[in-house]
């Protein structure tokens, strides 16, 4: 028998990122393709000591289920975090979420009809795309210039766009360019969605990954009427693996995609949201968070250093101050799959900038590369390979 | 600012049972409104043994990211388990799910267009119900009738109904009714199924709580060309916290499962999902369901001949040979909300039927009683107020 999928669903291919890391089974090949944090920056003693005391001390509040919203105290400890550390003032709720991802997916379930538009960074992270795409909405591009996106080429998309809806941004270290979004482009950004009563979601995963420079005031603590959607997650600091995430916003938007995730999942993994709690309140969260922002301190440095030395006036890059990517292209490319293509095949793997298109079929104007996930020896072997294919293409 | 959600959700509100346990705070309430399964039958200490274990083995693997389809050794030991248990043969595809909710959701999500019709066993489960509201679908109820639906009436919804796409069962100890559908009938509902191009979501979370009376063959044992999409979930044999179900279903469906699954929350939370690969493979986990299923055998006996006892003519329900409910209902009321209603002013809570029709603003046609949940003296004093109760309204 044919079955037939969803008007919604019908399209959708799985991502291309995944695919790529169900091919890094070959241990002969570096891969800058991660978007996983390193394995070094796990926790996993406190993981360990946390999950035993909590089955220990109080099983049942760990395995029953338990409240949609989430677990009542790691909700009070994210608001007060969120409040002091990004500036997100009352008047907000906390969801905990099944990591960052569903945040995301939720939000446009909320708030999107099949056919509106959700107007975003272009390139921008790929899991956004497809969860928008998903909900049978049109991606629409605003493309990244220097330091961020331009507001009057904002402005100019939305005009364009088809029944506007949502803003996705992730100002800070953005996926995949690594790139922050000034103070003024935020602000600019929320008058326009004033202007045109829209509304943002601000994704901010890697917020608190700053490795160099001064914080920039998140878009949420500038936001007065709830026009601005919040979503992180635990992944980048603690665990991926743990799926727990958060979404704060106003009540009554909160309350909605309460309602939809009661019929998604549930509750988010009791364990997990207990043990998030015990990190927020009886660990230095913040040495913590030094601690694994050094290490990729090191590792940015380490990868920028070698592609200053070898790859500059070829290959041009990003210098983030902050999270887990680099950007990079050749000025002399307007496509660079056949490039990308060359690299994988003297074994280093990079995400294409295709991936991470707005628009389907898109050449990609980039890659995407990672530091926080290979060896120092393998990131100087990797710009060697980078250099020395660049040279090919020139 | 006044903010539009979408068309599919904007109806949407919070399911009645869990506004229930919200209010359920006062001690003094005896509650026979949960579907939980009883704290006494976690295996608490197995749980805290495999995480310490697996959090000292293995640490990057529980805490990284995994694959989206899940944990691969648990997709192993779940296929095997499920052929072995459930008669589900080869040709299909297990996909780890975040708790059974999720397969319900993304079932649904893959599946159907705004507009379509799920046609359901009326009653029945509310999340189910409100995951198929939350894609726009309609839900038409084939009503039970003894032991379960009249095939002849099925045949007539499916007639009835605008663009029919689905059929959702539970056949083995259903929610909220306790019934389980004869072969017979499940044989009929397949062959209908096939005659009106339709697919069936056969759920089955409580299939592994038989504590008297035969197996029954699943639908999905009986269905030879993927018709029937199966899913089921660890949350009533070890925990419901933990958040780990599963669908197994023809390859093509769990793809597009797959790549939705990944928009929606990336992958299950992977110490869990590792955990209960050690609970199906490095514990007795029949001697375990055998433990539960005996805890269940007697609370239900207890609360039947509790019944039997003092509300024989005035109330009827009944007899589930598994599962954690019983469905009642007083032969002289066609709607029992002010019964409910009355129960609840004298302290104890039942689910009114209404919360489990698919026709909503229906009359509540019984009530739901659970008996995992409440101790054995408050069995015996819950009754008590039934049967007092049950009095005013005759």
């Amino acid at each position: 028998m044919d079955i037939r999928f969803s008007e919604n669903t019908e399209p959708l291919v799985p991502s291309a990122i995944r695919e790529i890391f169900k091919s890094l089974t070959d241990p002969s090949v570096i891969s800058f393709a991660a978007g996983n944090p390193s394995p070094l920056c796990f926790p996993s003693e406190q993981f360990r000591r946390f999950c035993g005391e909590i089955l220990e001390d109080d099983p049942a509040a760990a395995l029953q289920y338990g409240i949609t919203e989430g677990y009542t105290p790691l909700r009070q400890a994210l608001q007060k975090r969120c409040r002091t550390r990004f500036g997100i003032g009352d008047g907000n709720s906390v969801i905990v979420t099944t990591g960052g991802q569903q945040g995301i997916d939720l939000t446009a379930k909320v708030l999107c009809n099949r056919g509106d538009t959700v107007i975003c960074e272009e390139p921008t992270f790929i899991g956004a795309l497809n969860a928008f795409r998903a909900h049978g909405c049109n991606t629409a591009g605003v493309p990244m210039r220097g330091a961020s996106i331009d507001p009057d080429e904002l402005e100019a998309v939305i005009k364009r766009a088809e029944r506007p809806k949502l803003i996705y941004l992730i100002p800070t270290f953005q996926n995949p360019t690594g790139r922050t979004m000034p103070e003024d482009v935020r602000a600019a950004c929320l008058r326009i969605a004033e202007k045109y009563g829209l509304l943002i979601l601000e994704d901010n995963p890697y917020g608190e990954l700053r490795f160099s420079g001064e914080d920039v005031p998140t878009i949420k603590s500038m936001d007065k009427e709830g026009r601005v959607i919040y979503c992180s997650s635990f992944s980048k600091i603690l665990s991926p693996g743990i799926r727990v995430g958060y979404v704060i916003c106003r009540d009554d938007v909160a309350s909605k995609i309460a309602v939809c995730k009661q019929v998604n999942d549930v509750h988010t993994n009791q364990l997990m949201q207990m043990v998030c709690h015990r990190f927020m309140t009886d660990f230095d969260l913040d040495a913590h968070i030094k601690r694994i922002t050094q290490i990729y301190r090191k590792k940015a440095a380490l990868m920028i250093g070698a592609l200053d030395e070898t790859c500059g006036g070829v290959i041009e890059y990003t210098r983030p101050e902050g999270g887990l990517f680099i950007w990079a292209w050749l000025p002399a490319l307007t496509d660079h799959d056949g490039f990308v293509k060359a690299l994988a095949a003297k074994k280093l793997a990079v995400v294409p900038g295709s991936t991470f298109s707005c628009t389907a079929g898109a050449p990609s104007a980039g890659f995407r590369l990672n530091y926080s996930m290979p060896a120092d020896e393998q990131i100087i072997k990797g710009v060697e390979i980078l250099k020395d294919t660049a040279k090919e293409f020139i």
